[in-house]
Formats: structure tokens, C-alpha cells, sequence
């Protein structure tokens, strides 16, 4: 039995570039718990940068960095192979960055989400993992614990965010389905979802640490005793309608467990 | 009568990109006090940043953020016309950057100096300069005191930095010469300079804050009582001799004023 | 009294850029006889380019090269001073590339519009305009015959064309608004046309080359005897209605002079 | 036995990115019968490629596209997964780029060599092969015959190049060493060669295609009855040297057989 804990929401925000716009974020933030902002890499530039942490700011909203692959154009979803190296300086580059917006309205970085293609390098090859991780290693949390990472349970993610100490939050996702081997759907074109297929979706997982996979099996999501947050995608279609869905969802089970 | 005070030696450093190599780095740094590290924008990279950063620290090198325009491909020196909420974001984000190295290798952030034509527009146009420079009032000096910003004093810079209670370092230049109007001439392909001259020029500025332009008149340096350091560049044709040149020019007068 | 002549309708358009979309293109397209396609600088990418010439090819649209700065962030919209060789093979190199899109599915390059704030640059400055005028000057028409430029009658544009040799096409805005110098009025963030209005505009313009300023005054719009066409946008707000509308009014006059 | 054939040689070129040189291209290129120019993506720029066709024009060489994948910081040397659509439409996009620049000096593009890593995937993967030379069979030779490519013989480049008719020219290297499958060693940073062995080196497989292999092995290279090409670097270290004795060896075959 999946052990009772609060639930969180968290949603990759900032994704913008320029005069392009991606996903609703003024209508998502009051929605959410957890802020996962883009640093520039593969989406976000500084201004956007510094206005979504103003938004999240006005709505008390705990603040993430969101380090991608240095490709804009790719969105951070095609795989570059970088030298370990290169992924560690360019984790630390991207979140020391959103750093200083923090600090400079006097916020702190809750914790780090690593983006896209990157997030699924790091569960396929370790190299990749404990270089990203160790980037993230360097910095602290505000009360000098070690940094919080998002991250899937029972994956190297998880593995190796333990081997360097930093302090783990599994993730469900309320707008991905899952294979039978408990990794996700990556559409290049993401399809729309039915929203009470999404309360179904997230209920299952946070009640009972399990989701069905597209192929019709019960898989198993090992989150352990780690906190626990519930990923959703600005810019998936209907997000707003999605978000909405899993916020009453997860009030619904923090409430009947007591965490509200 | 110029004020006596100890004289310093900074130099732009970490400006290749990629596969491409800028200066003779290893071999400058032994030479010199404050390092300006480029910031990824006009030049340098998440990797060249840690390298540069960690060669500095073997050599107990005070290190500065070297914030540009964004345009590799001019390195900096084609003037962009950017708002000024873009010219702020754009600092911290490549401050914080350059911090997110420094912590992660337990060092401070001494200072920051803007590159290229973004510090010359700043000595032209004071909404740029402002923009700059509250991007730069965002950081804070390791003992909690205001940070120090590196310019060109009786300019905007200086103007500015007091307005905004920053700590203004004024410097001198080892490598550039001066027009009758106290401004720099920029030349687009850089002419190698005869070492001799360079001593004669650093003396004369460290000794008097006077400088004698390339049309024979000799120009006030207004460098009040400000920390004065002389600037070299990592690109010049015979950086190494030029920034040999200037470190005994200004080891002799600090030793002579009992600085050393 | 304005010269009759066939009026045309153009659009910017392929002004998205990897996963980001800018505007409805396949709605606007069987609207209008000119498509100017972004070529990578300023918006676009090469997936872009191909898909858009291919949707232009399956509704007979003729195709014109839309380069801008090198500034995606920027949208090609921040002025950048760069130098006038500068200017010149960045045309040059925009241009090919679409034209190596456009041999390969067996079509023909029409003309040449240059986008945004370069478009701007063009008419104020005549070293930027010759530099960007001589790279368009480097392709010729199918038929051997100088290149098309579209461009503002009575400015710059004009008459560096002339100067040149290349066939320009004095072009009228349906979307924008003119300032009593004749010039156009750029808002940093476009507001929305009521469509009568949109109509009242284009009539006024291609039936008696004026226009009403922004400030009452009727301004004379000298497009000589050249080949009209007129500008929408596709990241105007409302642009599907804009471009429908200004296709009514611009097939009513071409019926009501013979030229349908 | 292999065939008797004129040999030539060919070197990448135009390498430089702004401000940052790479090779000593003018010392180079009156050494050389093919020049390979960078095309933008992992080097050179639109200025770079205009001034390295002028200096191949002046000496009479022959120019070829060297296009690369979308990485400046990587040099088109990082592995990046993209589509095959993205691949073609990439290799469109600078060939056609660099045709821009040769027709604006009225020369002819004599044959494409794709860069780097993405030359090094050709050989592995067939999907990426016909996407790239997809992309390279949408121009033709000037006279109206397929395009030549140059790669490596006995691969997948060569299956590839024959499926889709386009004109393969098989090379050789002067500056790199083979794996005893044929494959060449890729060293992330170039080692210096003593110039008799490159002699020995090179001699070795044009009169014989064989080479041998690092660990001693004597390796066929099948370049069949193809038009062979000797590739050297122009950042190689000594890359001066190296060229000058392969043009030496290149010419004293040739001579030999009356080629020359």
C-alpha cells in the first residue's frame, strides 16, 4: 500500500522565447504549488525569466529551475551526446542564472527539474544522471539541506540523486500516459486528454502509487517515502482544463488525509 | 596632484567559445589581480566559465563577472539597441550565472564589468547605463556591502554607480589609447602595441590620472578617490609582453608608495 | 490622381520557429498572391521554410525572401549596427538558402522583403540600405531581369532600387498605421484593427495612394508607376479577418478597373 | 590492385566564426584543388563564407558545401538525434546558403561534404545517409549531371550515393588514422604528425588503397573506380606542413602516371 503524504502540483512555466509564447502561465500559476522555470537553454530567455518568478512571487509560489539541452530550436527534446563535463557546467550555468533573478527579488530555489530529453537521458544512462546531478549537487537549499530534485522513482534518477545526497521528490504526471516498464509516452505532437480521464489518471497514482499503462497493465510507480508531485505540461492542449482537474483532485486526497 | 592608492590589473578572460580559443589565458593569469570572466553572452561558455574560474583560483585571482550583449557572433561589439527591463534581465542572468560557478567552487564575486560596445554605450546613453547597472545593484558583495562595477570615471558610469550606492572602481587601460575627449579609440582589428609605450602609458596614468591622447593632449583622467585598476585585454596582439609590461609599471609605483 | 494598376496582396509568413508557432499560415495563404518567408535570421527555421513553400506551391502563391537580423530573441525587431559587408552576405546568405528550397521543389524566388526593424533601418539609413539592396541585387528574376524588392515608395528604399537596377514594388499596410511623415507606425505590441476600418484603409490607400495619418492629416503615398501590393501581417491580432477583409477590398477595385 | 586515377586534394575551410579564426586558410588554399566550405551551422558565417570564396576564386579552386549540424559551441562534432526531415531540410538550407555566395561571384558549387560528426553518423546510420544526401540530390552539377559528394568508400555514404545517383568521390586522409574496420580515429583534440609519415601516409593510399591501421593491420579502403580526393584539416596542428607534403606525394603521383 502507497504510504499517505501530501500531495504537490508542479508545472514546467517560462517556456516562451521572445515574441513566442507557450502555454497560459498567468492562468496555470494560482492553480499550482511548485514552479518549474525555464532557464534559456531550451526555452525562457532572462526577461521571461524574471517576469514568471514575479508571477509565481505574487502567488506564493515555490520557484524551479528547469535546465535543458543548450537547443532552442529542438526545444530541448532532441538528444544531444555532450561530454559529462558539459552537462554539469551547463546545469550550473542555467540555474545559478535563475538564481540571481531569485535572489534579486529576494526569493529562494526550491528546487531543480531537469527538462525534457535530458530528464530521459538521465533515467537510460548514468553518465549522463551523475553528470546532471552532480551540477545540481552544488547548490544548497536555503537552510543549507541539500537541494530538492524532481525526478521518477525507481529510476537512476532516483539512484543517483541518493548516491550524492540530494533530497528526492518523485513524480507523477497527470497529462503523460506510462509504458508497462513504468516509463513514459513521449509524443512528438502531444494529443488532448479527456479530463476525467485525467482525475482517474492522477487519483490512481497519488492514492495508490500505481497507473495503468496504454497497454492495459497495472504498473507499479515506486516513490517510497519521498515527497510527492504531480507534473503537468503548459503546453499541453487543454492545460488549463487539465490543471484545474488535478488541483481539485489532489485537494480532494490532501484533504481526506488530513494535509490541508 | 593625483591621490596616491595601491593600482591593480584586471583582464578579460574566458572569451573563446567552443572549439575556439581567445587568449593566452594560463599565462596572463599568474599576472594579474581581477579577472573579468566572460559570461556566455558575447563570448565564453558554461565550460570555458568553470575552467577560467578554477585556473583563477589556483592563482588566488579576484574574479569578476564580464557581462555582454547577446552576439557571439560580433563578440559583443556590434551595438543592439535592446529595452531597458532586457538590458537588466541580461545582466543578472549572466551574473548569476557566473556566481552559480563561483559558489559551487567556494568563491566570492569581487566585481562586474560590462564588455565591449555595451560599456561604451553606457558611457553614452544613461537609460543603458541604468539598465546595466540596477542589473548589477541586484548582486551584493560577500561582506553584505554594495558590489563593485568597474568603468570609466567622470563618465555615466561613474555618474550612475553613485546614484545607485554601487562601489566604483575606476579604471585606466594598458592596451588602448585615449582620444582628446577622455574616450577610448576602439579600433576594429586591434594594432600591436611597442612595450616601451605601454610602460610610458601606464606610468603616466597610474602616477598622474593623466593620459596623453593620439592628438598630443594631455587629458584628466578623473579617477577621484576611487580603488583605480588598469585594464588590459586577453586579445590584444602581444597580450603576454603588454600585460608583463604593466605588471612591473605597476608593481615599481606600489612599491614605491609603500603599497606592496 | 493615383495611377491605376493590379493590386496585390502580401504576408509575411513561416515566422514560426521550431516548436513555436506564429501565425495561421494555411488559413492566410489561399488569401493572398505574395508570401514572404522568413529565412532563419529573425524567425524560421529550415522545416519551417520547406513546409511553407510547399503549402505556398499547392495554392499557386508566388514566393519572396523575407531576411531580417540575426536575432530570434529579438524578432528580428532590436536595431543592431553591423557593418555594411555585414549586411550584404547576411542577404545574400538568407536569400540562397530559401532559394535552395524553392529549386528544389521546381519554383521560382519572386522577390525579396526584408523584414522588421531592418525593413526600418532601410528607409532612415542609406549605407544600410545600398548594403542590403546589393545583396538582393546579387539574384535575378526567372526571365534573367532584375530582382523584385518590395518597399515603401518615396523613401530610401525607392531609390536605392533605382539606383541599383532592381524592379521595386511600392508596397501599402493594411494592418499598420502612417505617421504624418509618411512613415510607418510600429507598436512594440500590435493592437487589434476593427475590419471596417481595416477596409477604409486599404480602399483609400490603393484607390488614391494616401493615407490618413494617425494625427488627421491625409498623407500622400508616392508609389509612381511601380507594381502595388499590400502588407497584413500574420502575428497581427485578428489576422484571418484582416486579410479577408483587405481581400475584398483589393478584389473589388482590381474588378472595378479591368484588372480581375 | 587499385586503379590509376588523378588524385586531389581537398581541406575544410572558412572554419572561423566572427571574431575567432581557425585555420590559416590564405597559406591553405593555393595548395589545394577542393575547398569545403563551413556553412554557418557548426562554423563560419555569412561574411566568413563570402570572403573564403573570393580567396578560393583568386587561386581558381574548386568549392564544395561543407554543411554540419546546428552546433557552433560543439563544432558539429556532438551527436544530435534529429529527424530526417530536419537532416535534408538542414542540408537544403546550407547548400543553398553557399550557392547564394557562388552565384553572386558567377562560380559553380562542385560538390557537397557534409562535417564532422554528422559525415561520422552517414557511416553508421542509413536513415541519417539518406537524409543528408536527400538533401544533397535536390541540386544538380552545373552541367546538369548529379551533384558530387564526397565520403568514404565501402560504407553506407557510398551504398547511399549510388541509390540516389548522385557522383561519389571517394576519399583518402592525410592528417587522420584508420581503425582496422576502416573506420577513422576521432580524437577530440588533434594530435601533431611528423610530416614523413604523413608522406608515407598518404603515398600509401593513393597507390594502393590500403592504409594501415593503428593497430598494425594492413586495411583495404575500396574506392573502387571512383574519382578520389585526399581530405586534410585545416585545424590540424602543423596543418601547413601537412598539406604541403601531401601535395608533394599527390603531385609525384600524379606526375607518375601522367596525370599531371
Amino acid at each position: 500500500m502507497a504510504p499517505k503524504r501530501k500531495a504537490f502540483i508542479n508545472v514546467d512555466l517560462g517556456e516562451g522565447y521572445g515574441n513566442y509564447k507557450c502555454g497560459p502561465d498567468e492562468e496555470l500559476i494560482p492553480m499550482i504549488d511548485h514552479a518549474n522555470i525555464a532557464c534559456g537553454f531550451h526555452a525562457g530567455d532572462p526577461l521571461k525569466m524574471q517576469e514568471s518568478i514575479q508571477l509565481c512571487k505574487q502567488h506564493n509560489i515555490k520557484i524551479g529551475a528547469h535546465p535543458g539541452l543548450p537547443d532552442v530550436l529542438g526545444f530541448g527534446r532532441r538528444e544531444m551526446k555532450l561530454d559529462a563535463e558539459e552537462h554539469t557546467a551547463n546545469v550550473i550555468y542555467q540555474v545559478g542564472a535563475l538564481k540571481g533573478f531569485l535572489e534579486a527579488e529576494g526569493l529562494e530555489l526550491h528546487h531543480v527539474k531537469p527538462h525534457g530529453i535530458l530528464y530521459g537521458m538521465m533515467c537510460r544512462d548514468i553518465e549522463v544522471c551523475r553528470a546532471v546531478m552532480t551540477g545540481i549537487s552544488k547548490f544548497k537549499s536555503p537552510d543549507g539541506k541539500p537541494m530538492k530534485v524532481f525526478g521518477l522513482g525507481g529510476t537512476l534518477q532516483e539512484q543517483v540523486a541518493k548516491e550524492l545526497g540530494l533530497d528526492f521528490v518523485a513524480e507523477f504526471y497527470g497529462d503523460v500516459k506510462y509504458k508497462a516498464d513504468g516509463s513514459l509516452v513521449i509524443d512528438r505532437k502531444k494529443k488532448p486528454w479527456d479530463v476525467d480521464e485525467v482525475r482517474k489518471h492522477v487519483r490512481q497514482q497519488i492514492e495508490t502509487s500505481t497507473v495503468t499503462a496504454v497497454t492495459g497493465e497495472q504498473v507499479n510507480l515506486p516513490t517510497g517515502d519521498y515527497q510527492v508531485s504531480v507534473c503537468c505540461h503548459s503546453d499541453s492542449p487543454g492545460c488549463v482544463e487539465i490543471v484545474k482537474a488535478t488541483r481539485e483532485v489532489v485537494d480532494e486526497y490532501n484533504k481526506a488525509n488530513g494535509f490541508l
